[in-house]
C-alpha cells in the first residue's frame, strides 16, 4: 500500500506513474494514440467520412451509461478491497482480545502455554499471509514449541492447521481444568473468528466481479474509444488526438486501478499491507502476553517508507 | 463460474459469446437489425416521416432515466450474486470451525464418530448444491455410517435432513457424557448456521427481483429502441443500422446479464462454482479430521479449466 | 407474488396490466392524454404561447434530478420489499433449526411435547400472515393441544401469544429437568428471532417512505408532465401527445410500483407469497419433528400458479 | 408522524404545506421571487447584461453535480431517519421478548416483581423518549414499586437509570436463586439490548451530517440560483420569474425535508411517532405479562388520527 | 465538530472559511484564478487558439463521470466519518452496559473494586482518545489504584493495557468466587467490545481510500479545469473568470472536504468531538456506578461551544 500524506505530492505522482498498473495502462493508450492518430490524418487528408457531422448528444448519453457501469465497477472493486481491509482489521482486534483474556487466564508460571498461545496467534496472520500471497509456506512462522512449526506445514491449508492446533490445545487445558466452562465458552466466541476471516479473504480473492461485467464494461470502453474521433473531428481538428487520448486516460485507468483494487491481497502499490498489519497484530501479541520483543524489530513495524507490503 | 486472468483474453470473448445467454442476446439483437433496417430504407426510400427532425435532448433524457434503471437493475443482481456467494464463503468457514472443533473434543480413538462428523459435514455441502440445482438427491453424498444415506434420500429437503442427523448424534453424544454443556452450547452455535445458509440460498432462488421492475426495465428498452432509429436516422442516414444495433447490444445485453446473474446458483458460466467450493469443503473437513484422501481427488478439485461449476 | 420465467412473457404482460396498480396506472394516464390534448390543439390551433421557443435543456437537467429521486424512491422501496423476504427468510430458518434441535432433544416418546412444539412453531408463521394482513385471528392455526387455540385468539397481538406459550412450555420443561441449562441457552437464541421477525414485518408495514419525500416526488412528477408539452410542442407537433403519455407511462409508473412494493406483506401481485411460505414452515417442522403430513397438503404448497400470495 | 393512504391525497397536500418546514420553505421562496422578479425587470428594461447569451449547457453539468449532492444529502438524512426507526424497532422487539421471556419464568404468584418488570420496561421507551424530545423527565413513566419513579428521575441520564434498576432487580432474583445460570446468560443478551438503543438515538441526534456538506450543499443551491435567471432570461423572458421560482421550490424543498428528516426523533410531522411507539410497547408488555389495561387506554393507542407524536 | 444550529448561519459561514481546510481551498483558488486570467486575457488579446469553438457537450459528459467520481469520493469519505462515529457511540453503549451491570454485581462494600472498573472504563475511552490524536499517553486518564496508571503508560497501546488490566482483575474476583460462571460469560460479551473498538478506530485512520483513487480524481479535476477556460471563453468572455474559480471551489472544495472528512479523528472543525465524547462516557460510568462527580465538570461536558474537540 502507498501510504501517502498530503504533502508527498511529487512521489506520489512518480510512484502511481511507475506501478506495473500504469505500465499496462501506458501500453493501451499507445495503442489508443496510433489509432486516432491515423483516423485524424485519414479524415483530414484522405477521405472525408459522412459520420462528422453526427452531433456530440448520442455520445453523451451513450457516456452517461458508461459512467454508470464505471461507477458501478469502481463501487464493487472498492467494496472487496474494504471487505478484505475489514476482514484484517478484525483479525488484529480478535488477536489482541484472545491475547488479553488468556493472559488474564493462564497463570504467569505456565510459561510454555503462554509462549504457545503468543506465537500460534501470530502465526495464524503470517500464514493467512502467505496462503493469500505465496505457497512459500513457513514464511514469517515461528516454532510455538517442539516440532510444531513442521506439523503446520503438513497441511494443505496452513492457516486450518494452525486452528486445529490451537482448538487441541485449549481442549487438553479444559480437560487439565485450567480453563472453566465459562472460560471455554468465552474463548470459543473468539477461536471461531480466525477460520472466518481467513474464508472472507479467500471468497474476496477467488471471486473477482462476474466475467461478463468485467467483460462488457471494456467492450463498452472500446466502442466508445473506437466511434469518438469520428465524431468530434469536425470540431476539435488535430486536437482530436490529444482529447482522445485523455479520455482513454481516464475511462482505461478507471478500470485498471478497478482490477488492481478488487484483490487487495497482492503486493502491488494499492494492496494492503499484510506484512505490516501480520508484525503489528505479533508486536501486540507480545506485549499483552508479556513476551518482550527487542526494539529493532518493534521498529521495523512502523511504517518508515512510502510503500509497505 | 468463469475464472479468467488478464491474459486469457481471447478464449473469454469466445466463451462469453459461446453462452446460451449470448444466444438469447444474439436473437434479439437480429431482430432489432430487422427492425431497423426497415424503418431506415423506409424512411429514406419511400416516406419520410416528421420525427426525424426531432433533436435528441429529449431522447438524452429518457436514456438517463433508463441508465439509472438499468444501474439499479444491475445493483441488484450482483447483489444477489454475491449475497449467494457469501453465503457459500460462511459455509465454507462454519464447516472447517467445525471439523476443527470437532477434531480436538472427540477423542481419536472414536473413529466413527470422527467419521461420522467429517462424511455428514461435506454432505451438507453436496446435498445443498444439489437442492439448489437439481433433483437428483444423491449426487456427491457418501453415507457416513451403516444405512445412513438412504435415510437421507428419504427426507424431501435433504439438507434438513444432514442437520437433523448432526443434531441426534451431538444429542445423542451429549446424553452419553462426552461432550459436556460448554462444549454443547459452543457447537450449537455451529450447527445453526448450516441451515442459515440453506434458507438464504433458496432466498435467493425463489425471489427474483420484483416481476414489476423486470418488466418496466424491458418495456423501457423497447420503448426506447421502437423510438431510437426515428430520431437519430436524420443526421446518421444508413449508419443509423449501425448504431442501434451498438446500442441495442449494450442495453439488451446488461439486461440479459442481470437476469443470469440474479440466481448464481445455476450452471451457467456466471454462475457460482458450488460443485468446486463443495468439494473443497470436503478435502478440508478430511485434513482437519485428519482422514487422508487420495491425492487425485485433491488434483480434481484445483480449478484448471476455465469454466468450474 | 408473480412468479415468472423467461417464457411466460405474454402471460405476464397480460397479468402486470390487470392488476390494481395498473388500472391505477391507466387512470391517471387517461388524465395526462386528456391533459396534453387539450394543450396541442389549444397551441395549434388557437393561441400561440410564447414558451414553445425554449430549448430542452432546461428540461433536461430537471428530469435528471427527478430520475435521480425515482431512482431514490426505487432503491427505498426495494429494500423494504426485500428487508420484509430477508425477515420472513430467517423465519424459515429459525423454524427449521428450531424444529431440527428439539427433534434431537425431546424423546420420542414425549410425543404430546413434540406436537405441541411443532403446531406452534408452524402457527406462528401463520398468525404472523394474519397479523401482517388482516384480523380473522385463526387463519391456518392449528390446536397445539387442548384448548390452546382459543387461548391464542385472546391475545390482541396473536404472535406474540404464540411466544409466549412457547416461552412457558419450554420454562416447565427445563423445571421438569428435561432441558439442561446447555438446552436452555441453545433454545433461547431461537426463541428471541420469532418476535424479531414479527417486529421487523411490523416497522416495515407501519413506516412508509417519510410522507414529504412520498409527496415531493409526486408534485415533481406532476410539475413535469405539466410543463413538458409546452417545451416540446413546437418541435414534436401533434406527436406531443403520444411522447407524454409515454413520459407519463414511465414516470407514474415507476412511482406506483414504488408504492405497492414498499408495503411487501399486502396480497397484490407484487407482494410477498406469505401463504405459500407458510405452508412450507409447516412442511418443513413436520418432517424434521417426524409427523407425516398427507400427500394432498404437500402438492398444494408446490408453486404451481402463476400467482401466489 | 403523517401516517397517510393513497387516498387521503388533499388533506396531505394541506397539512404538508401547514409544516413548519413548509413556512421555512416559504420564506425562502419568497426572497427568491423578489431576487429574481428585479433581475428580470432590470435586464428587460434597463440594461442589458451579456450573460444572457449563454447557453445552458454550463448550467445543466453543474446542475447534475448539484443533483447528486442532493441526493447524497437526501440518502444520508434518510438512513438517519431509517436507523432512528430500526432502533425503536429493536426496542419494541426486545420489550416483548423480555416480557414473554419473564412471563414464563417468574412464577405467577411473585407479584411485586412481574409488576416491577412490567412497568420498568414500559418506562425505559417512556424515558427514551422524554430524553431524546425534552427535559420533562417523568412524562408516562409509572412507578414500578414504593418511591421508585422518584429514584429514576434523580439520575440526570433516566434511560441509565431504568436499565440500572432493572440489572439490580435481575440480579437480586439470581442471587434468591429465583433465576439459575441459565436464565441469567439469556437475560443479559435482552438487558444490554436497552442502552444499545438509547445510544444509537442519542448518536443520531448528536451527529448530523459533517457541517461542510450540508453548508457546501446550501451554497452551491444559492449560486445556482443566483446565476439562473441571467442565463435563462434571454430565452424565457418573464416566464423566468416561475421557472426560477419552481427550480427553487425543488432544491431548497429537498434540503429543507433532508434536514428535517436527519434528527427524526422530534415532534415535527415527519418525525418518529415515539409517543405511539411507547405506548404501544406498554400495551404488549401489559398483555405478555398477563396484567390487564383498561380498553380506553387501548384505543388511544390505535393510530386515528392522520399526524402522530 | 462544529456544532450548529438552523440559526447559527452567520458564525457557521465564518467557522467554516476559517478552517485550515479553508486556507488550503483559498491557496488552491488563487492559482486557479491567476490560471484563468491569463488564459483569458491572452485569448482575447495576444493569439486566438483554436479550441473556442468547441460546443460544450463533449465537457458536459467529461463532467458527468467526474460528478459520479466526486460522489464516490463523498460517499466513501463520509461511510467512513459515520463508520467512525458509530464505533465511539458502542464504545458508549458498551461502557454503560458494563456500568450499569457491575453496579449490580459487585456489592456496594467493596468500593475498591468498584472505584478500580470505574476509573478504567472512562479511561479507556481517553487512552483510545490519545491514541488515535497524539501520543502524550495519560492525557484525562485517572489512577484506578495505587501505582496502576504508571503501569498503563508503560504500555505501547495503552488501549491494550487498559482492557488487559480489566481482564486480569476480572479473572481475579471470578476466582474468588465474586463472579460466577454466568456472571463471567456475560461480561465477557462485553470486554470484547472495547478492543473492536479500539481497532475499528486504527484501522479507518490508517486506511485512506486507495492512493489510485485518491490521484485519479485530483488529476481529472485538474484536467477539467485546465480545459474549461479555452472552451467556455468565447460565450464568455471576461466573465470566463468568475465563472471557472466558482466551478474551482465546488470541485476543489469537495474533494478537500473528502480528505478532511475521511480521517474523524483529528481535532479540525470536522472532526468528531472524541474529547466531549470521553468526557460524557467519564459522568455516566461515575453516575451508574454511583460515584458523584462535583457539578462542574459536569457543566463541562455539556456542548457550550460551537466547535467541540
Amino acid at each position: 500500500m502507498i501510504t501517502y500524506s498530503k504533502n508527498d505530492w511529487f512521489p506520489a505522482i512518480w510512484h502511481f506513474h511507475a506501478s506495473p498498473t500504469a505500465f499496462s495502462l501506458f501500453r493501451r493508450l499507445f495503442w489508443v494514440a496510433l489509432y486516432v492518430t491515423g483516423v485524424t490524418f485519414l479524415e483530414l487528408w484522405v477521405v472525408d467520412l459522412r459520420l462528422k457531422d453526427t452531433p456530440t448528444e448520442f455520445l453523451s448519453t451513450m457516456g452517461i451509461l458508461l459512467s454508470l457501469l464505471l461507477l458501478f465497477r469502481t463501487n464493487t472493486a472498492y467494496d472487496r478491497f474494504y471487505e478484505g481491509r475489514k476482514a484484517w482489521g478484525t483479525l488484529v482486534n480478535n488477536s489482541r482480545n484472545l491475547a488479553a483474556y488468556l493472559n488474564a487466564v493462564i497463570p504467569t508460571e505456565r510459561t510454555e502455554d503462554r509462549l504457545f498461545y503468543t506465537k500460534m496467534i501470530a502465526n495464524f496472520a503470517f500464514s493467512l499471509e502467505n496462503h493469500l500471497r505465496n505457497d512459500i509456506k513457513s514464511d514469517g512462522l515461528e516454532a510455538a514449541g517442539i516440532g510444531e512449526l513442521s506439523e503446520l506445514t503438513h497441511y494443505d491449508h496452513v492457516p486450518n492447521g494452525v486452528v486445529a492446533q490451537l482448538q487441541v490445545r485449549t481442549e487438553r487445558l479444559y480437560r487439565e481444568g485450567l480453563f472453566t466452562d465459562a472460560h471455554l465458552i468465552n474463548l470459543s466466541t473468539m477461536l471461531l473468528v480466525f477460520l472466518d476471516v481467513a474464508g472472507i479473504c479467500e471468497r474476496i480473492k477467488s471471486t473477482p466481479i462476474p466475467f461478463s461485467y468485467s467483460f462488457f464494461i471494456k467492450v463498452f470502453i472500446l466502442m466508445y474509444i473506437f466511434v469518438m474521433p469520428f465524431i468530434i473531428i469536425d470540431e476539435y481538428g488535430y486536437l482530436t488526438i490529444p482529447a482522445v487520448v485523455a479520455v482513454s486516460y481516464i475511462l482505461v485507468g478507471l478500470e485498471l486501478i478497478g482490477e488492481e483494487i478488487q484483490n487487495p491481497f497482492g503486493i502491488e502499490r494499492n494492496n494492503l499491507p499484510l506484512n505490516q498489519i501480520a508484525t503489528n497484530i505479533r508486536l501486540n501479541v507480545h506485549e499483552l502476553m508479556q513476551f518482550y520483543i527487542p526494539h529493532e524489530e518493534k521498529q521495523a513495524a512502523k511504517s518508515k517508507f512510502v510503500i509497505v507490503t
